[in-house]
């Protein structure tokens, strides 16, 4: 039996998230699917976290177990050609039978991308939420630089959230102007569910100036929903990079 | 009656090409659709060219004609709210009665917008057409300022032309790199069928040094089909502008 790690990029407009669900078209059962089909095994993909329906990803990262015979470095060349286009997988490589997606995963980096045109760019719809107004850039920074470090998020975490522990540290947290609008990337040890649209919303609040960067410490020291800013669409989300432990990765590079 | 004009944006990856086709979702047929449904007229929209499956619009003009009340500056907004999401009409003008989308047109701008990184982007695949090879810029733009001019452009367009006049001129032809690749962009007083697409896969020949810039005159001049590069897929064309004659645009401003 072999373990591998694959990374994966999707389009998520036309799936309906990340995770199985019967009668949905979903990244995890379409790869379930196809590698099925070509390992002839049934097999189980295993990813770093779920992304909800509409969320992109640039670098999922996923595994599986197989016990077939093809060499590892075909696997992305014969899934280029059997998975659909929004769905693409970039690198397979062998890891550590104690590797996990999940459990080994050590930060993740998200993308928030805006688009700030008066009208929205027709190339632009599916990957950008389109914010029509101008922001202060700076101001937006600045709140982002009080999110870095280690806090309980909960103000930054859907109500509905089930986790007790909401303590979560964010190593980097930029706001970026690039040639389709404005980005915010966010590097962090875990996510709790919606943080990044959270934070989206309520940086995209302080561009306004509805809110000011030095309200963000009370607001995270509300550990109340209410206070932050809106829940932001999904469109705008991207899984950018999933980091795993040093040794696992020397350990993958040399078997 | 007034004759209004409209500047349409489309993503046409889902759509059947630009001309209504029966049980076809296109985009003069979506536009009529509408437009008869906030009228409660029967409309006919004439673009200023047709375009192929697959191909993008940043700045297609179409114009109709009605003899509703509706102020011409709140199509825009109506049109926002009802038309499907890849099909956005960015501006709405009354022109004079003697204005044709299609036959006042002056010149028309296109691009074409390659990929060029070893593996196709996931936010690009839609827009962009998949190029893995290092390409020499410096060669195709020589190539391309061979193109500027007026030429009987028979070597660079579909076989199955039926015009007999294929004497066109290129005003300007730039290959410009861009953040998410490469893109040539094109104006021209008038384009035969597939011209561009036949120009950016005679480009790419020349990046990959498999033709010489200097042959470019020799293809033109063999009047021969067969002479110049592959039609490259439609996904990576976009019509950007369409320009009209400035009386026109006076008389609309003023009107």
């Amino acid at each position: 039996m072999k373990k591998i790690k694959l990374t994966v990029a999707y389009d998520g407009t036309d799936f309906s998230g990340f995770q199985k669900q019967p009668g949905r078209r979903t990244v995890q059962g379409t790869l379930e699917e196809v590698l099925g089909r070509i390992t002839g095994e049934s097999v189980q993909i295993y990813g770093s976290g779920r992304t909800d329906a509409g969320v992109h990803a640039l670098g999922q990262v996923c595994h599986f177990t197989t016990s077939g015979l093809i060499p590892v470095e075909k696997y992305p060349y014969i899934l280029r050609r059997t998975l659909p286009r929004d769905l693409l997988v970039y690198a397979a490589e062998e890891v550590p039978h104690d590797f996990h997606a999940q459990k080994s995963a050590m930060w993740k980096t998200y993308r928030y991308q805006l688009d700030l045109q008066p009208l929205p760019g027709i190339f632009e719809r599916r990957y950008r939420t389109h914010v029509p107004v101008s922001l202060d850039i700076g101001a937006m920074q600045e709140a982002a630089n009080h999110l870095t470090g280690t806090h309980d998020f909960t103000s930054f975490c859907s109500a509905k959230t089930e986790v007790i522990d909401r303590v979560r540290t964010i190593f980097r947290c930029q706001v970026c102007q690039e040639a389709g609008g404005l980005v915010i990337e966010v590097t962090g040890n875990g996510f709790l569910y919606n943080m990044v649209r959270i934070i989206a919303g309520t940086l995209v609040e302080v561009g306004k100036k509805r809110v000011k960067p030095e309200e963000i410490p009370f607001i995270i020291q509300a550990k109340d929903r209410q206070k932050a800013g809106p829940t932001f669409p999904p469109e705008g989300l991207v899984l950018v990079q999933v980091g795993y432990h040093p040794w696992t990765d020397n350990y993958a590079r040399e078997s």
